[in-house]
């Protein structure tokens, strides 16, 4: 009937479609959470966009808003907001009078709560269509809704509210997706109990954003200016970056559980860099090709340490949240409301580059925006003041994508003068003229091509008409979701007991959050300033490394990456002492995967070490071939050896693989490398060795009960492991013991037992081949993370 | 009797010593040119300088002039001179007007042309000293002389006028030392037959501007804070930059003999380079250990290349010549006037900095500095204007040492202040005020800690102290000068024929002569513009590559640098193509001088090449281990595969060591590379095979007349070389001519003869292997340089 009555007047309007022009079907969309500020603030404003852009598309629509509080006070709380819909100023006002009288006509409020409401609701749906004849096209459900209420309103949904076949659902889903990896996929799983992936359109809303949404458009049309440049030869550094100057007062409840990386940088800025920064894929507009190629660029980020990111918050936060929280006076929250963060790629476009992520609250200003910034490659003879500006090649040269506040107070596309005029779709992007009274990033307007929108958009306008549409290019599937998640966990992870920097907040923060890229990480320039340390907040003081004894040698301690960057240290240490001494460094490195860690952190961080000198040598090795994924020297080249240059003459893989087989006693491999060491090692003795050991102690490929190797002549031995591949070849415990330092290095939980029972045996090789490491003439020292010690 | 009256003077004056207090000895001082000009500007003036300096040292001095005029007029215009020198500020006028008497008493004018006039000096100075009862401390010789005037001289010095034993001879030159390598050598070999290494002085007189002579004090003092960061991962560049408002009128013909290369980069630039980025000695003062670590750093310099250059020549400079030079109306010079040059050095500290060198004439200013420009490695969250001067992290970040002019005008070390405050020697170098009204690189000067000299004072006056004091390490020695004659003579030859961009000079130059670094090398930022081209002046044609056959088959044909380009392009694009294609790209390549270019090439220009996916095989090799200076595979390594990411898997070194011996037939060496090849390149044909042509018509290690691999099986053979080392692996005729694509690289005029003889004869490969490659079903493509080609 309500319908009835709307249809009439429409056809009266004269732009609304008659039932047989309405061959589109009908669409239905529910609002769930359809009082809460979200909605109130753009979601409403969205439909209603999406009302006036889709009301002649040959669809006709109804709207539902629904939370759980009873009709009679949700529908005078909805019908509120609804009253206050403004119309776009690119509007006639007297059409959108029309319109909005309309679209309050097509919404009405129902209380969701129990598997019946849902039931009434689909149940009415039905009633309706069946009565002005129309057929179902689809359904929109949108969740403004906390996630905790997630999984029980995907079970009605699913069970009881799903549109006939033939007919489409769209759920559209807000963040909060999860707080951490596992939690992320926990409510992925759930979800995909309910609907399938095509169903699901989870929301980043900056996605939805004007000039976030044009970069990959931008790169697209703009492939013959940015195919020669758009790379580490000639990209200095790639900036995204949100500032704000509001705080989180009023909302530290869910803040405290959140802060600023989980908030602001997981999503909106990750999604904005992977944009800049992924393979551009042939079609842009398909969104399975662009997540795939997203999925890729993730693939290749270098992972996160506690170095990656310096971590602030501002001063009155703890005070707030002891206020709304009810927490007792001294409650202290390591909760970061600013982060910056280094980024890097193993990309061979971006290799070097740094992506530079910076976010937070209580800032001297509102911007957001994301900024490549190209290398100077000009030298000007001229000095600079008698140059036209802009073209000169030495002035900065910048794309920036502006996402909206800030000095331009605009969504922008602005481009250096001195690259190239941009491509720009003319029916969305207009040139801007050249206010050269602003400056942006030290350089006045008149530098840069500046395009803005034809029309400015609201991102959940944006959001709402692609949902519409079916367009999932904007929205975030699960897989690039647990992607990013799995990149920033660690991160999460390792910082979460990291007191954050203090800082007065606004103007005054002044240089105290300046950071710079330290070896591989980033710190704070200034130092902490005592005046504004948490008063009276201790330090906590478990980051040193701690040194002591075990088994009578040394034993360096520390929480596992402080333990990997201390032993490199200490490695790259031997290394150059070791060059200074003999002119050569003699390393004999394990396989496995704790190594791993070090190799990456050597390659990294340790510019200085003296390659050039070093001899690489395994410790054992798999037989398999060197290509296999169970090579040790494959995870060895992997992580090592591909990114240092080690002259080839000076990398010695241990020679599993002769006359095309493996391992076989009468190809003599194990002798020739017995013989190499001989010939290159002075004494046999290498510099350093670095051995692991296994939850049955053993050390190399050197088993409890082995009947080579573990005593005799200092050799090469093939051996046999429990576990597959079963064949190895190994330095044999006499070998290594010649060497002048063997470090061993012990991480994880899992190795508790067995570092307990070391602690306790004697030297006892057949049982605990570990046992029976003891240089004669050289030093042994243990790194052991704090899990493997203490469990 | 001269001097006796002038030692009654000095000692009424006080300041001279007795006979028996100077007991260090007489020096003689001859300056040979003593009317010239720069005898007249600086020379006298520093002697002078040195004189008043040096009056109460214990040694005595006597000031001969010398030139090919006969006694009167010589004496007259040499008096004329002397009359006119002034008396430095910071001396007291009294004493230096006395001291200026006593210098002009000391000074005698001899006409030096005969043998017999050297002689006759000789006995001169010996006679007088006798008559004193002073003993010779040494003798001074300043060559203020044409080159062409050296050998002569020098002769006679040799053989009349060295001093007796016991006393030293320094023999002061003046540049230019040679124009080339070839005549630097030439030169130096003449004067090697008169004088021994230490006892020549060869002035470059920046090395005596303050600025330059503080560089290497200053980084031993600042190593503290330039440790960490003077390296690749800090600095952005190094720039080394000298401008001059003037022409060259009115020295036409010297200049344009020489050149803006030869004048000013070769020698100033370069040694003030080498300062700020040689190795830093233990003893900075070593004369000894400074020349070696620059000769290091010379060996570390990329070649020059004809693409490394941007060259210019003022509007006038043409007409300048025809009128000095009397050439006719329409000569036209290539001698460049402007140049900007790109440096690149190999060693771990400086890969991937680029330094540029810039000087010329009829620029906009005159001015000289040497520039070190770090890296912002920083983010600064707040916004530009409301931070303290100098001290962001964000503000450039630099080193400049000011040699004189420009804004300043005056000598200078400038270190931004957010960098260090740097440790300068308080009695030779003073804190200067801040002038906030000057900028320097777009800086106000308050951002910097800015030093200049306590005592200002002239280069040729701190040189002619250096030679008093026997300080060599102010001075050029030989290998230093070789060494940079070494570096430089590539691009002046591959330069020679290249017409320089015109430019009108002064301010009207603007941006004309802005130029990038663009893949590997410079080029200018603006097309070169039709209006300022040399009217009528035809460009050279031969710069291109010719396409044309030879034997059949496509040949490529340039000058060897271009070619070499081509070349290089031309295997990336096959390596591309066949990575589309088949994931992989075999490549096998061959030994010897002629492919180092290509491979150089090949790792500095081609960013792109598909390394990853790329198997590098050998062509042949020689029976000596891979470590061998003979070995192939050892130069392969040296000039391409340390420096690009080729996987260690992918890359084949031939076996020819296998068991600790050399090629031996029962170890299997050939087969068992065959049998790599089958394993690993499908159908055993390579993507591309690069080979070169011997004199006698060889290819691979394939010989006229060999025994193995011309005929038969698709195989790996060991043959016989004609030359050391005789025993030789290499990849079959048959197995060559599987190949996809084969070029063939034929470089240099002693390949002319075998390249006729091969355009003429047929399918030889008996006689001429060469003549035997004819790929079944591949393309042949050959490239030579037009010296091989037109001889």
């Amino acid at each position: 009937k309500m319908l009835g009555r709307v249809l009439c007047a429409v056809l009266f309007v004269g732009t609304f479609p008659s039932p047989a022009a309405a061959s589109q079907g009908h669409i239905s969309v529910v609002l769930l959470g359809a009082t809460g500020d979200l909605a109130k603030k753009y979601l409403w404003q969205g439909l209603f966009q999406l009302y006036m852009d889709q009301v002649s598309s040959g669809h006709s629509f109804t709207f539902h808003g629904a939370a759980l509080a009873a009709l009679e006070p949700g529908q005078r709380l909805m019908f509120d907001v609804l009253k206050k819909l403004s119309c776009p100023p690119d509007e006639a006002p007297d059409r959108c009078a029309v319109l909005k009288d309309q679209f309050l006509k097509l919404s009405q409020y129902h209380q969701l709560k129990t598997a019946e409401n849902y039931t009434a609701l689909s149940r009415e749906i039905e009633t309706l269509l069946r009565q002005e004849g129309l057929k179902e096209a689809g359904r929109i459900f949108y969740f403004s809704v906390p996630p905790f209420a997630y999984t029980e309103i995907a079970r009605h949904i699913n069970s009881s509210c799903r549109p006939p076949a033939g007919a489409w659902l769209r759920v559209v889903l807000e963040k909060p997706f999860g707080h951490d990896l596992q939690s992320a996929q926990q409510l992925a799983a759930e979800l995909a109990g309910f609907f399938r992936e095509e169903e699901m359109y989870r929301v980043d809303h900056y996605l939805g954003k004007q000039a976030v949404a044009h970069i990959l458009p931008f790169r697209d049309q703009n492939r013959q200016f940015l195919d020669p440049i758009w790379n580490q030869h000639h990209v200095e550094r790639v900036e995204v970056v949100l500032k704000e100057t509001v705080d989180a007062k009023g909302r530290t409840s869910f803040y405290e559980q959140y802060g600023v990386i989980r908030d602001v940088l997981q999503n909106h800025l990750t999604e904005a860099l992977m944009f800049l920064t992924m393979e551009l894929p042939a079609n842009v507009s398909s969104a399975q090709e662009v997540v795939q190629h997203k999925l890729q660029a993730f693939q290749l980020l270098w992972g996160l340490e506690r170095s990656s990111a310096v971590l602030g918050q501002y001063q009155a936060y703890d005070s707030q949240v002891q206020e709304e929280l009810q927490e007792e006076w001294g409650y202290v929250s390591t909760t970061p409301t600013f982060a910056g963060v280094l980024i890097r790629s193993d990309s061979l476009r971006w290799e070097g580059v740094p992506f530079l992520l910076t976010s937070g609250k209580a800032l001297d200003e509102r911007v957001g925006y994301a900024r490549v910034l190209f290398k100077n490659r000009a030298y000007c003879p001229q000095s600079g003041t008698l140059r036209d500006a802009g073209h000169s090649p030495c002035k900065p040269r910048q794309i920036i994508f502006y996402f909206g506040h800030g000095v331009l107070n605009t969504p922008a596309v602005l481009v250096s003068r001195n690259l190239f005029q941009p491509v720009m779709p003319k029916d969305s992007w207009k040139e801007a003229e050249a206010r050269s009274d602003l400056h942006v990033f030290g350089q006045p307007l008149s530098d840069f091509y500046m395009y803005s929108p034809v029309k400015e958009r609201d991102a959940y306008s944006v959001l709402i008409s692609n949902i519409y549409h079916g367009r999932k290019d904007f929205f975030i599937t699960t897989e690039n979701l647990l992607a990013s998640w799995a990149f920033w966990t660690p991160l999460l992870d390792s910082t979460s007991r990291q007191p954050p920097r203090i800082y007065p907040g606004g103007v005054e923060n002044q240089q105290l959050l300046d950071f710079e890229m330290v070896s591989g990480g980033v710190a704070f320039t200034l130092a902490e300033p005592a005046e504004l340390l948490n008063p009276g907040g201790q330090m906590p003081s478990d980051f040193r490394a701690v040194q002591s004894k075990f088994r009578q040698s040394p034993l360096v301690s520390a929480w596992a990456e402080d333990l990997i960057s201390q032993l490199a240290s200490d490695v790259e240490e031997a290394a150059v002492r070791s060059v200074a001494r003999s002119g050569q460094f003699h390393l004999a490195l394990s396989g496995g995967s704790s190594p791993a860690g070090l190799f990456q952190r050597l390659a990294r961080h340790h510019f200085g070490f003296p390659w050039q000198h070093t001899h690489v040598w395994l410790v054992d090795e798999r037989c398999v071939p060197l290509t296999d994924s169970e090579s040790n020297f494959l995870g060895l080249h992997r992580h090592l050896l591909q990114r240092v240059r080690v002259p080839y003459f000076n990398i010695h893989p241990m020679p599993v693989h002769l006359n095309r087989r493996l391992c076989v006693e009468e190809d003599g491999g194990a002798e020739l490398y017995a013989k190499d060491i001989e010939a290159l090692v002075a004494n046999a003795s290498f510099d350093l060795v670095l051995l692991g050991v296994g939850t049955d102690g053993h050390t190399a490929s050197l088993f409890p009960r082995s009947e080579n190797g573990l005593e005799g002549a200092p050799t090469v031995v093939l051996t046999e492991s429990p576990v597959k591949p079963h064949q190895r070849m190994s330095l044999s415990l006499p070998l290594i013991n010649r060497a002048r330092q063997v470090f061993v290095l012990v991480l994880g939980k899992g190795k508790h037992d067995i570092t307990t029972l070391l602690s306790r045996v004697g030297h006892e090789p057949r049982k605990w081949p570990i046992s029976g490491v003891s240089p004669s003439s050289g030093q042994l020292v243990w790194y052991m993370d704090y899990e493997a010690l203490l469990g």
